[in-house]
């Protein structure tokens, strides 16, 4: 069975989830120095971990966004209850409204439907989602200002807006993205002067710095990062990987390591190997090919880049912190599932 | 919170995977037709249920295999102790071997540092694992003898040989996949003459009646079933979807429904939908756009089909078995992570 206490990334079961704590660190302290306290809401949907959500409270980010009912549930039962948004269109929140003398909790709308099903479960606050281009959710402009009203006749507070620039997270030229984060950003200053409140809430990882038309930015990506961001002038570097071991060796000039698709999302595509190409990835292999000259015997250890760190994170239990190859803490992954 | 007792498929919490009970039952049928008994090994990282593995060896499919030590260790607490096998390498076995007087249990093993750990945690029983053309794990035909030998020194029993044809799962053409199954086998048929014992192991869903040459076939992927087989000829049906909740609807034209990259596996591609195309995903989102003339509202419910199972499976906590809207029964995902 596996060690609970382990001291060293060689006594970890494998695959695990490793997560580099200067570089998580590192992470942490760039965005802080841009999006200090509340002007920064982390999303947890990209970690999944109460742990490190409390961290970010401890440096003063003690606003968090979250995108299913169970991450903000999870919020509350440890502690974190200053100011949650639900940031997504949900039916499911008369669970919600059950928490809702323990924390401050806000959920976003975009209907009739979702802001009745937000009133009959005792939601107090609201935000109308609006869609800015991410073909997705979000209600039209001219809408928010209709569900602002039937929000207040049924005595919810709306406390302002939101809208995700999803589609302009990847626009690799820095001119370009502010452009275009810039208008469709217009579109949700636009809908705000029409729905008032306090709270314009939108953005992303990608968008962290060009986005300065939000009250708050939501980003999650950034703490753990993945390797999607790596085309950006973005000042994350990936923190986590996927710890292997080296299962099999063949003459024919392949390695298996023993990470496979239940251990990482792959709707980015392959993980990363700093040692050469992944070749291709089965329910709990990758086969890997050597290209930098390095040999590999059967019972070494390797790490994979995941490509897309949310889905990744969701599939496992608990993420390493690990120094070198010293492990430092384990952090429950305890917001997954819904 | 999850009401544990739905009647309905309208009562269960969303993303959910369900299972048509009837479509499960057929495609059972279909392969206990042609593989009765221990003729089948089923391989329970397809579905990581034991509910449906002992639905199986209710069946008299009463051995079967897996690809971790924890599903190997969930299949002994369940009471499954037959003769499972570890179908994988794996340094982690000494778990396994403190389980031998509880279960029959045999690792694969393709070269001396797997064989090495098997001999020193206690493992009794092993095969050798053979490489058929799959660039995975296997040792090669002329080192099978040798690590045969070497298991018998140890006083471990070698039970004979196995080998996996996967790259030829999903060659189209029958006749063609007979020739190359059969080519293959042949590597494994030639190393089985030089290690002994009376098992000869491999095979899966795609051949599973295209390989004669096996004592017994390793197939999981047929029970619940996805898209990924579709172009060939197999007598299985997709009996697994995930149901969710429309929770947006935009006057463009596109829905969204609360199946996200967290609920599906998508290294095989998009799930499908019946309705229309699916235009992307997202964490917890899929976008998508009907073609049939249907129309939606907020709150009614559609299932998508994943392209492949066994990551999909591996992602919630629960299957839910139904007849139509009837919910019928609770099987819990017992054998995920590691």
């Amino acid at each position: 069975m596996a060690n609970e206490s382990p001291e060293s990334t060689d006594d970890l079961p494998t695959p695990a989830l490793v997560v580099d704590a200067a570089v998580l660190d590192a992470n942490l302290a760039a965005m802080d120095a841009v999006l200090p306290g509340r002007r920064l809401r982390p999303h947890v949907k990209a970690f999944k971990s109460t742990a490190l959500a409390s961290r970010l409270a401890s440096d003063g980010h003690t606003g968090f966004c979250a995108a299913t009912p169970r991450e903000v549930e999870g919020l509350v039962a440890a502690g974190l209850t200053d100011d949650l948004l639900l940031a997504n269109e949900s039916l499911d929140v008369a669970r919600l409204g059950e928490l809702a003398d323990l924390a401050q909790i806000t959920v976003a709308v975009d209907s009739e439907e979702t802001l009745d099903a937000a009133i009959a479960g005792g939601i107090r606050h609201v935000l109308i989602d609006v869609e800015v281009g991410l073909p997705r959710c979000g209600c039209s402009p001219d809408d928010a200002p209709v569900l602002a009203d039937r929000a207040r006749s049924a005595g919810v507070k709306v406390r302002g807006v939101m809208g995700y620039e999803g589609h302009l997270m990847m626009v690799d030229d820095r001119t370009d993205r502010i452009a275009r984060v810039e208008e469709s950003m217009q579109i949700l200053r636009d809908a705000h002067d029409r729905v008032g409140g306090e709270i314009v809430s939108g953005g992303g990882t990608g968008t962290f710095d060009t986005n300065t038309w939000c009250t708050e930015i939501q980003a999650g990506s950034y703490t753990l990062m993945d390797t999607h961001y790596d085309g950006l002038d973005l000042p994350f570097r990936p923190a986590t990987s996927l710890l292997g071991t080296v299962i099999s060796v063949s003459a024919k000039g392949w390695i298996v390591v023993d990470v496979g698709l239940k251990a990482v999302g792959m709707d980015h595509g392959d993980p990363s190997w700093s040692h050469g190409d992944v070749f291709f990835l089965s329910d709990e292999h990758a086969t890997l090919v050597p290209t930098d000259g390095s040999t590999w015997r059967v019972g070494d250890r390797t790490r994979l880049t995941p490509a897309h760190i949310d889905p990744t994170v969701a599939r496992h239990e608990v993420m390493w912190l690990v120094v070198g190859d010293a492990v430092v803490d384990r952090w429950a992954i305890d917001l997954r599932h819904w």
